[in-house]
C-alpha cells in the first residue's frame, strides 16, 4: 500500500562499500525488494552490484571486497512504479560524455511520462519502463550541452516536478538533490571525515556519523572528502513535507526535518484521545504500526498500555502478499491476541491508518473472538480520500475505503464500537509544522504540486475539509 | 546461545499439511534452521518433505499439496546436537516391522551416546550423528518385540532419560510423549474435531484450537480423529519445567503450564525491583528479550518505560552470527538508541540473561554514548552459571561469565554503573511454581536428570546456592 | 533403461580428493544423478560431501579442499533402485564399532529385499528404500562379531547374492570388493605410489595410471599406500560378465576384462555383417551407441560409413525424459538427418539395442522423410527378452519389445525393410569370451545367479535360445 | 577464442515460443552463455524471458508457456563484446515511437564505439556497454523520424558498418536483415503457414521447415503468416561469407550459402593431403572439430581412419575454463588416447586450427606418451595471423601463434614431426567459392570492411599471402 525507497551516498578517504552496506541495513524498512551499491573505482569506472531481495541477502562479503573506492552510492527498493526484479534495481547508470552516470533515486517525478512521450517523439528509445531511466538520460542529455555537472542538473530540475531525492555520481563526483519542495527527507552527516546523505537518519546512526543538517528544499549538495558545497536552485518559499513519513513510513528512531518520528506519533495519540475520548480499559496498539500512537494515548489518557496483540514477526510483511484474501488470512497468521488481557475489557485499538479496512475488520474480530467488551478504534493519520502520486504506493480511489464511505461507514464496516481519526488541525498541531509545509494531498485531496486532474494546495485551505476528528460511535 | 526446537501433530478429518504448515510458522521463534513435515498418506505410506531454512522457505504451495492426508507431523530445528545441513532435519523416518515410523523430537536425550556406544558394539551402524536417530531406531527394534507402539514407547522411555518430547506416527497411529518430568513444553488443543499436539500454544491459537491441558509429565498420549487416549507413565511426583522457557525462550503470548508467559516476565521484572532498586530516572528494555520484564518493572517502580533502542528488525539474530568479533558489530548494526530518551538521564537497562557479558557491555557503551548520565543493570534471571544439558545449546563453563566471575567482576566487565541478578527465590516466586517443580540446573548446577560429572537437584537445597539478588554497585 | 553407477577409490601418500573427482569425471558416463566423495581425514574422521548433478556441478574447487585426506572414495549414480534425490546419493556412511564405515556401490544385490524384511522383524529400523544401507548395516553388524574387516566382508558376501562392486573405507582401511562371479566390472592400476581401483580403465587413464589387472571375481582387495593385499572367497570357477557392458554401457576406450570396447563393438559389427548382408549403398550409426558397430560392419561390408545423423549435445539424454511422448519428441529433437548423404540411398543403420522399438521407429521415419530409399535396420545385441535383476535398469517384460514380438514382429513395428539381431553365438563369438563366463540373462532369460521364478543359467545351454541371427525381410 | 550467437525469428498463426525454443537448442552450439525469446503477445506489448546458461537451464515450460503470442524472436549468445551476465543477455528491447522494438543480433558492428562517442556527444547516455543498445537505439531515432520501419532499417544499415544479422520485432511486425557482404549466414525456411529465419539450417530442419533460400546480403525482410516481403539495400556486388564458419564454427549437418558444412570440411582434408601428404599409418581426428575434416583426409589418401581420441562428453568446453594452465590440464581430462590404435604408429593429427598452440601441444604429447611413433599434424584452416574484427572472439595478434611465428617454428613448439596448414587456394578451391565472396581476414590480415589499421581486401590479392600449404618437417 505505502512504501518507498531508501537511498545513501557516502566520500571518504576510506573505503566505502561496508559502510554504504550497513546504512543501507539502517534503511532497509523503506524497501525490501532490491538493493545496489554503486561505487567510483581507482580510474574513474564505475562498479554496480545490485540484486533482489534484503540488502543481507543481496550482498555476500566478497560483493563488497569487489566493490573498491571512496565514492558511492547506495539504493534499497520497494517499487511505486515498473514491474519488479532485478532490471528495475538501482542505482542506474548511463555512459555519458563525462563518463559513467550513477542515479539512486527516491520519490516519484510526476512528469516522467509526459517527458518520456515527448522524448520517444525525438527518437529515444527507452530499454525500461523505470522513470529513473528518463531522468538519468535526460541528465545525460544536458551533460552533453554543459559539460557542467550543477548546471546540467538544475536544467534537469528546471523541466521535472514531483517528489523526489536523487544522489548522482557524475565524472567521479558525488551530488546529492532534494526536490524544492523537500517532499521526501534526506539528511546529511559526517564521520572522521567521511561525508554521508541518506534518507534517514538511522544510517547515519549506525555509522556512528554526526547529523548536520537536512538537505535543504531545491538544494544541490556536492560531497567531497573534504566537505560540502551547495547549490541552490531558487525554490517556493514553502514546503511540502510529507506527513505520511512521520505517520507511519519512517523508523521511530529517525529526526526527519528535526523531529524525532517517535515523539510526533506520540503526541498525535495523545491529540487522538483529546479529540475523541471513550470510556476504555486498556489501550491496545496495532504492532509496529501503531505502538508510539498507543503510548502517547495511554499516557494522555492514564489508561494501562497492553502489548495484547503479539506478532509473528517470521512472517512476511502483510502487505507484500498478493490478492485480498490471502492478505486476510494472513492478519490472522501474523498476530495472535493475549486472551488474558483483553477479556471483558473495553478496549482502545490504535493504528495509524485505514486504507481497504478489510485489515482493521479483521483485527477487530480478533479482539472480539478473545473476548473484549468493546472495540474502539482510533487512527493517527486523518481518513486516506485521494491517491499519493508522489512516491507512495497508494492506487486508485476505489480501493481507499475513505474516499467513497463516511467514518460512520467504516465504523460498520470495520465493526467497531466506535471510530474516530485524528483531525486535520490536529495533526498538523502535532506534527510541529505549519500547515503549508506539509504534503497532505492523500486526506485533503489538494497537491503541492500540478497532478492533472487534482487541485493545487494553494487553491485550498484546511477549514474546508471533511471533519475528521469526530468520534462515530455504535447506535445501540 | 540457547534455543531449542518446535514440534506439532495433527489428526484431522481433513488433510493436514497445512495446519501443519501455520502451526510451524507460530513456532518459527524455537528453530529457524530448517523445517519438516511427515504425512501419512493414503495407503499408509508416510511422505516427508524437509528443507533448510524457514517455514516460509522450506515449503512452497505446491509442497504443501503434494503432502496429502489426515495425520501428521511437523517439526522447526535449531539444532542442539549434529551439525547443520538438511540431513539432520526432521521428521526423521524409519522403516519398521510394523511400517514407517516418523519422529519429530525436541529436547536432548542425555544417554543417547551411551546408548549409541552400547549399540554400536552389538552391531548397530549409525547412518547419522543426530541422537534422533538412536531413538527411532531403539523404538523401530522395540517394536520388533512387541508389535504394539504403546508396549514399545513404554519400554524404550525405560531406558533413556533426559529432557524430551516426541511425535510419533507409528504404524498409521500418532502419539505425543513427554519425558517424566515434563522439562519440555508441549500441549493439547482441539478445533473442529481436529486434535493437535504443539510445542506452544501459539500453535493452537493460530489455528483457531482450543487449549485442553499440557500433556502430562511421562504420558503417552494417542491422538485420532474421534479424541485421544492417555496411556501414562509412572512419573517421579515432580516435574522439572525448564524454567528458561518463561525467561527467555517461548514466545510471550504462550501459556506454559498454565502461566502466561507475558505475566510471568512482568512479575519477574517487579521483583527485580523490589530486590535491587536504584535511583533512576527511566527504564528501558533491551528489545526484544527484556521487554516485558521491563514493563513489570516500571510498573512496580512507577517509573516511564521508554523504548528508547530501537531494533533493526532486517538485521539477523544476534546469536546466529559467527565469531565473537562479528557478535558485537552486530549490537552496533541492529540497536539504534534514541538520544532524546536518554540523554543526560539515568537509565536502568532490563534484559532476560548475561551470557559471555561481551554483548551488555556493547549495549551500555551505546547507551553512554547517546549520553545516558548512569545505567543500571537489572537481569530477569539468575546468574547462569553452568551449562544445559537439557535441550537449550549453552556450551561450556568457559562460555559463561558468571562461572568464574562475582557479579560486581561481571558489573566491572560491562561498565554498568550497578547491576542486579534476579535471586533465586524471587524468580521461583514469580513464576508461580515451587523450586522443585523447575528445573534450574543452568542457574544452580543441580539438574533433575542424572548428568555425569554434575550434581542432582534432589541432593541440594536452594539455600546453599549464591545469593544472585544483590546489588552490585560502582564504588565511587 | 540402462544404465548403472560408477565407483573409484585412491590410496595415495597425498591428497585423492582431486584426483577422485577427476577419475569420477571419466566414470561420468556411467551416472549423472549424483556424484559423492567420502575422504578419511586426519585423525580417522571420515568427511563425505555428496550432491545432485554431475560431477562438475556437484563439487566446487572449496568442496575438494574441505575433503583433504590420502585415502578416499567416489560414486557416480544413475540409480537402479530407491527414488531420486540427495538422500540416495552416494557414498554412504555408518558408525560403527571400528569406526566410520564408507560404502561406494556398483550393482545389484539381488536378495537386500529380503534381508530387509527379515532384519526389521529383528527390529532393524532402516532410514533409507536404498538396499546399500542393507548391506553397510549387514557390514557393521559382522564388524561387532568379529572387530575384523575381512572376515566382516566374507561374512557379508556368504549372505549376499548378486552383481556388486563394493568399496568400502572400514576403520581408516581402502577395501575393494569384486561379487564371485564379477559380473561388474572392477580394475586395478597404479601411479607414483597411489594404488586405485575404478569401474573402468578411463579413470586410470585421465589418472595417468598404469592399468595392473582386474579385481577378480570374490576377490577381496585392500589397498594401501605400499601397494595391495588380496583375500579371496573361494570363487565358482565360472564368471559372469555383464555382455552388455561390452555392447552399450562401457566408454569405447575401456579395457574391460582384458578386451578393448571398441574392437568388441567393431568385430560384432562384422559378425553381424556376415550374418545378416543386404544390398545397401551406405552403412550409418545411431549416434553414440552404433558407431563402432556400424564401423566394424562397414570395414567389412567395405562399404561407405557415413554420419549421417547428427546429434544435437546440448540436448539431454533421450532416456532420462519422463513419459514416453516426451521420448518420442525427444528422438527428433536430438537427430538430425544429413540429407545429401541419405536420399535416394540405401541404408544400413547400426545400433546396439532395440528395447520398446519406439526410438528406432522414430528414426527409420526420420531417415526415409530424408530421401532414404531402404532401411535395413541391424543391431548388435541379440532381442533383449528378459529384464535385467544385475544392475541394469530395464523394468519389465512387458517393456521389452522383443520379449513378446517375434523379430518379423518388430521389423514391421519400426517399419524397416530388412531388421537382424546378431545371433547369440556370433555375439559371444566376437566377444572373445566362452559362452559360460558372460551374464546372458536379458537376452536368454537364463541368470548366473538364482532369480526367484527365473532359470538358472546352468539349467541351459546356448542352443535352446531364439535364433537371433536371421534376417527379417519386408515382403514386397 | 571463436564463437558468435544464434538467432531464430518466427511468424505462424500459432504459438511461436516453443518453436523458437527448440530452434535454440538446435543453434544451442553458437552460444551456451545465455538464452532469451521475446513474444509480441496480443494487444501488442512485447514480452521477454531471458537467463543465463544453456536454453534447457534458461526456460522452464511455464516460462514458455507465459510467453504466449504468434511472432518472436529468440537468441543464444556467446558473447563478443560486454562483459557476462544476463543483463547482457539478448533480445533487447526498448520503447519507441511506434511500440516496443525488440532485437536479436549476431555479428559485430565495427563503426558501433564511433557511434557511441558520437551520440555520448549529442546527449545519448547508455545504460550498458553493449553494441546492441547502440544499434536498437539508433534504429529507434530513425523510427522518430520515419515511422516506417524499412525506412527507419535502411537509414540504420548506411550508418552502420560490419557483420551484422538483425532480426527485429518493430510494431507488431517481424523483419530480419543480413548485412550487405552476408558475412554471417542466415537462412528463411517455411513449414504449414509458418515463417523462420535462423542463423543455420539445423533450427529449420529440428523443426520440419523447409529450407527455401539464404537471406540475401544486404536484404530486409519482412516476415508475415502469409510470406515474405523482402526489401533489399543496394549490396556491393560481392559477399564476405565468413570462412571460419564452414570450417570450425557451423555444426557439420548445416547447409551454408548452399554448401553442406560437412562436404566443404572432408574436401579441405582432402586437398591438404595432396597438398601435403606424409608417410603415415592411419589417420587421427581431434574431436570434434577435426572429425569430418580428417574423414576427408584419411579417404583421399586411402588409409585408415581412427577414432584414437575419445571425448569425455561430461567435461565443460575447453576454451571457457579461466586461465591457461586450467586449458592444459583440460586437454588431458576431456581425451583419452586409445593405445591399441596409436602404439608403433604413425600418425596424422587432424585439427580446424591453431590458435596458442597450447592445447595442440598437449594433444601431440598425449599421443606420444600412448606409444606413436610419429605424430604429423594437419590443419585445416590456413594459420590465423590476424585478429576478427566480425564477429568471432579472437582477440589479439599477440596471442596468435601464426602471427609471430613460422610454420616450422610452430611446428617445433607443438613437438610434431611435421606440421601443414592448407594452403589459401585450396582452402578457397575446397569450400567451392571465389576468392572474393569470402572473408579471409584472419588468415590475410585483409579485410572485406574498413577496420581502422588494418588493409581493406580490395587492396590485396592472394597471391602475396604467407605460403600456408609448405609442409615443416622435423630435421633428423
Amino acid at each position: 500500500m505505502w512504501d518507498k525507497c531508501g537511498v545513501i551516498g557516502i566520500v571518504s578517504t576510506e573505503d566505502v562499500a561496508t559502510p554504504i552496506f550497513y546504512g543501507l541495513r539502517a534503511l532497509q524498512h523503506r524497501g525490501q525488494e532490491s538493493a545496489g551499491i554503486s561505487i567510483l573505482a581507482e580510474g574513474g569506472a564505475v562498479r554496480t552490484h545490485k540484486a533482489l531481495g534484503l540488502v543481507d541477502q543481496a550482498f555476500t562479503s566478497e560483493d563488497l571486497a569487489r566493490l573498491s573506492g571512496r565514492l558511492g552510492i547506495g539504493h534499497v527498493r520497494y517499487g511505486t512504479a515498473g514491474g519488479r526484479g532485478v532490471e528495475n534495481a538501482q542505482p542506474l547508470s548511463v555512459e555519458s560524455v563525462v563518463g559513467t552516470v550513477a542515479l539512486a533515486h527516491n520519490g516519484d517525478v510526476v512528469n516522467a511520462p509526459e517527458h518520456r512521450e515527448r522524448l520517444k517523439l525525438k527518437g529515444w528509445g527507452f530499454v525500461s519502463e523505470n522513470d529513473s531511466e528518463v531522468v538519468v538520460r535526460m541528465l545525460a542529455n544536458e551533460l552533453a550541452q554543459t559539460h557542467n555537472p550543477v548546471k546540467a542538473i538544475k536544467d534537469l530540475m528546471s523541466k521535472i516536478r514531483g517528489a523526489y531525492c536523487f544522489l548522482f555520481i557524475i565524472g567521479e563526483r558525488l551530488f546529492a538533490v532534494r526536490d524544492p519542495l523537500a517532499i521526501k527527507p534526506l539528511v546529511l552527516g559526517e564521520v572522521d571525515g567521511s561525508y554521508i546523505v541518506a534518507s534517514e537518519t538511522t544510517a547515519l546512526d549506525v555509522l556512528g556519523a554526526e547529523y548536520i543538517r537536512d538537505v535543504e528544499p531545491g538544494e544541490i549538495l556536492e560531497l567531497t572528502p573534504h566537505g560540502f558545497e551547495s547549490h541552490s536552485v531558487a525554490n517556493e518559499g514553502s514546503t511540502a513535507h510529507c506527513f505520511f513519513e512521520h505517520v507511519y513510513f519512517a523508523r521511530s528512531d529517525s529526526v526527519l526535518d528535526g523531529v524525532l518520528v517517535h515523539d510526533a506519533r506520540s503526541r498525535i495519540g495523545a491529540r487522538l484521545w483529546e479529540e475523541s475520548p471513550a470510556d476504555v480499559d486498556i489501550v491496545v496498539p496495532v504492532p509496529d504500526s501503531g505502538r508510539a500512537g498507543a503510548q502517547g494515548l495511554a499516557e494522555a489518557a492514564d489508561l494501562p498500555y497492553k502489548e495484547a496483540l503479539i506478532k509473528n514477526r517470521y512472517v512476511h510483511r502483510t502487505f507484500i502478499m498478493p490478492g485480498q484474501d490471502t492478505r486476510e488470512l494472513n492478519v490472522k497468521l501474523k498476530l495472535n491476541p493475549i486472551k488474558r488481557f483483553i477479556e471483558g475489557r473495553r478496549v482502545m485499538l490504535v493504528d495509524d491508518s485505514i486504507v481497504r479496512g478489510t485489515t482493521m475488520r479483521r483485527i477487530v474480530h480478533l479482539l472480539r473472538d478473545a473476548g473484549a467488551k468493546e472495540v474502539h478504534v482510533r487512527i493517527t493519520s486523518p481518513p486516506i480520500v485521494s491517491p499519493c502520486y508522489l512516491g507512495i504506493d497508494m492506487h486508485t480511489r476505489d480501493q481507499l475505503v475513505a474516499a467513497n464511505h463516511s467514518v460512520d461507514e467504516i465504523r460498520t464496516m470495520i465493526d467497531a464500537d466506535s471510530l474516530a481519526f485524528v483531525s486535520l488541525p490536529g495533526l498538523v498541531g502535532a506534527l510541529g509544522f505549519s500547515q503549508n509545509s506539509l504534503c497532505l494531498g492523500c486526506v485533503t485531496g489538494a497537491y503541492p504540486v500540478e497532478i492533472p486532474g487534482e487541485r493545487l494546495r494553494s487553491q485550498t485551505s484546511l477549514g474546508q475539509f471533511k471533519e475528521a476528528g469526530k468520534v462515530e460511535k455504535k447506535t445501540v
